[in-house]
């Protein structure tokens, strides 16, 4: 594909209203979205009426005065169409990993008699962290096997199954309703961990039947760095179940200051201590990048824009790399990754030439592409010059090799 | 004291210059700053510059470039001077209700052979919350014996002794060095928290031989609405202790990606997902208040303001309302509490006239000092101000009485 045929695509693009909403740099081939979302032009507004007009001037009465309180909600209903969940199923809280022990805790503790967590191997780390926390804490099993095995290993000893939506390398998608219908057949609850496809893919939490899930706000949701997390916890569940972390917002009645613990009723029960204002006033404008917008649209440039990166690389340096994501675009989310033994290098020598992806040891590229701002073009050139730098060996410096990085 | 004469202690106050480093709105009598921190001048700028230039102009980078990756240790060696520890000994992290649970949870796990996990009645409700849930997940019980009986209260099946360093009603002071003693002679760990004395009051957690400590980042701390917590781990306990609250900030390599938790060495292992970087600028912001004050002057001004509230309120008009706070100034920290039958219609009265305090149900009126930036001046006219609302009952009106208010 040309650079001018990208342009034509781009000119036709029913989502090229949205990239005015983020602050970019020029020049730049951002395609690192899926790790920290652009800077939405909404942004630095927000922040500063939130500090001065609210904070400064209103101070402690800010909480009745602007709606303070309800803010956990109230951003958070703003995800409804994101994840095909109802609003009020919905609630922003702490880091993914504090919600994502708060849910499986909240799930081991309704199937007492069970003693297993069932995962994937190779599952995100972080929610291989937590399950093993919350595991040795509660006298539990945590069970991981391999992705295509999981469906299979559910039993009735299964207290709940965890996964992430889509995997972090490969951009490989489960699929929540057969895993969500197999866990129910068992009497098991499933825990969904959407951070790598909240805002890149179509999602039905709802109509395919999952029972609770978390979510990352400084993704594909544009939150800023260590956004807020978000967690659905479905409908029909929400006054059996009891979070582990249980503090005052979570309460029934916060202001009495009672001395025993008394779940709210409905999602604010999975509140815990007092949510991040500034945290919020942020990722409100994160997800105010999707007003308007129809997560069709998103998933359907998701994968045009991969499947383009895929076939562009390939056509022009397929022996130098090897594709580590599914080559079946229906079964990708919205980051590709490809394989090199050099890959820190090449990816060094790729940010020195203005595109950004990132590096996952040992041998890992990986390409984000956000459908709200990544443009067509930008895929091409980024192919291009991934193309140059390989057919080059241009990324066979000394100062491309140095591991001081921490990301 | 006359106006005039509180003028003259602030001329002479050693900490008057830090008063140019808030916000205030003008002709507000602010006295709660116990539960929301004025706005510290210079958080709008750091503000947009972590948010413009940082993420914006670098993105992802910025995790290198801007050091974010540390920000979690950085900012917390600023609290190194404001609570006696050792910099490598705190860490920005969470709310104060989730670093509780980690650190509770943590003492809980060191002492496996105890199941006894002591308060005092009417800790911090939000304390009693972690501790309850926390007691249901591991198998614990959760003690709680009036104030004074908690040092008789510690044995033998005592994992840990929590308390809230300072009373969020009353002000009352607990001794940290006498309860420290009592628990480490019976090996028990102690779990403190600071949320309504750091800040306020000098504090010596190394010096009294604290083991592990919690607090809040938006009361005195002055940063901001739902700022990050932190906590405090003893040097000689760090790596003998593991938080239940297991995610990759605190693995020992988080970017190896490994399938299995290895917690970082010393305090970054009470690290659990990623950090709020919008957080931790606000709340280094609030921390830079603190810069070149003695601790030593906070806690002799808060002595001061608070003992003059008293003065004034109960001399223009003692017979109208009771103090619940200790009458010795060494037994207080920086708030005051009157309790009143009509506490609630009082305050809004107040609030109308300009003075900000705030109703702890049922009867409670609490009024906060923070030294650095409340003057003698202010606390003599709200003596007069809510002398005159109850001398003349300006307070039995019946838009005084909308409880519609959550804080």
């Amino acid at each position: 594909m040309t650079r001018e045929e990208a342009e034509q695509l781009d000119a036709a693009d029913p989502l090229a209203f949205a990239r005015e909403r983020f602050i970019l740099p020029e020049n730049l081939i951002y395609l690192d979205g899926n790790s920290l979302g652009a800077l939405p032009r909404a942004v630095p507004a927000m922040l500063a009426d939130t500090a001065e007009r609210q904070w400064g001037d209103d101070l402690i009465g800010s909480w009745n005065k602007h709606g303070w309180i309800d803010w956990p909600t109230r951003v958070a209903a703003k995800l409804s169409p994101i994840v095909g969940a109802q609003t009020h199923e919905l609630l922003i809280a702490d880091s993914t990993s504090v919600c994502l022990f708060k849910l499986l805790g909240a799930a081991a503790h309704a199937r007492p008699q069970r003693k297993t967590i069932l995962t994937q191997q190779r599952n995100f780390p972080t929610d291989l962290y937590v399950a093993q926390g919350l595991a040795e804490m509660m006298g539990l099993q945590l069970k991981a096997v391999p992705a295509d095995e999981v469906i299979g290993a559910i039993d009735a000893d299964t207290a709940a199954v965890t996964l992430v939506h889509v995997d972090y390398r490969s951009a490989s998608i489960h699929d929540m309703r057969a895993v969500n219908a197999a866990a129910h057949a068992e009497g098991a609850l499933t825990v969904w961990d959407l951070s790598h496809s909240a805002g890149a893919i179509a999602i039905d939490l709802d109509g395919t039947a999952c029972d609770l899930a978390v979510g990352c706000g400084y993704k594909y949701l544009n939150g800023g760095p260590g956004a807020p997390a978000f967690l659905f916890v479905a409908d029909r569940l929400q006054n059996d179940l009891q979070s582990p972390l249980q503090g005052w917002m979570g309460h029934a009645d916060p202001f009495a200051f009672e001395d025993d613990y008394r779940p709210a009723r409905a999602i604010n029960r999975f509140l815990t201590g007092t949510p991040s204002i500034l945290g919020l006033a942020a990722l409100e404008a994160g997800l105010d990048t999707f007003a308007d917008v129809s997560m069709r649209d998103v998933e359907a440039k998701a994968r045009i824009l991969s499947q383009i990166f895929i076939d562009e690389v390939e056509m022009r340096c397929g022996a130098e790399v090897r594709l580590e994501s599914p080559r079946d675009p229906r079964e990708r989310a919205s980051h590709v990754v490809f394989a090199h033994a050099d890959a820190y290098a090449v990816m060094q020598a790729l940010i020195d030439r203005n595109v950004i992806g990132d590096f996952r040891a040992p041998t890992l590229m990986r390409f984000g592409f956000a459908p709200l701002y990544n443009t067509h073009a930008q895929v091409v050139a980024a192919a291009e010059i991934l193309a140059d730098i390989l057919i080059a060996r241009s990324w066979d410096q000394p100062r491309f090799k140095d591991r001081a990085k921490v990301t």
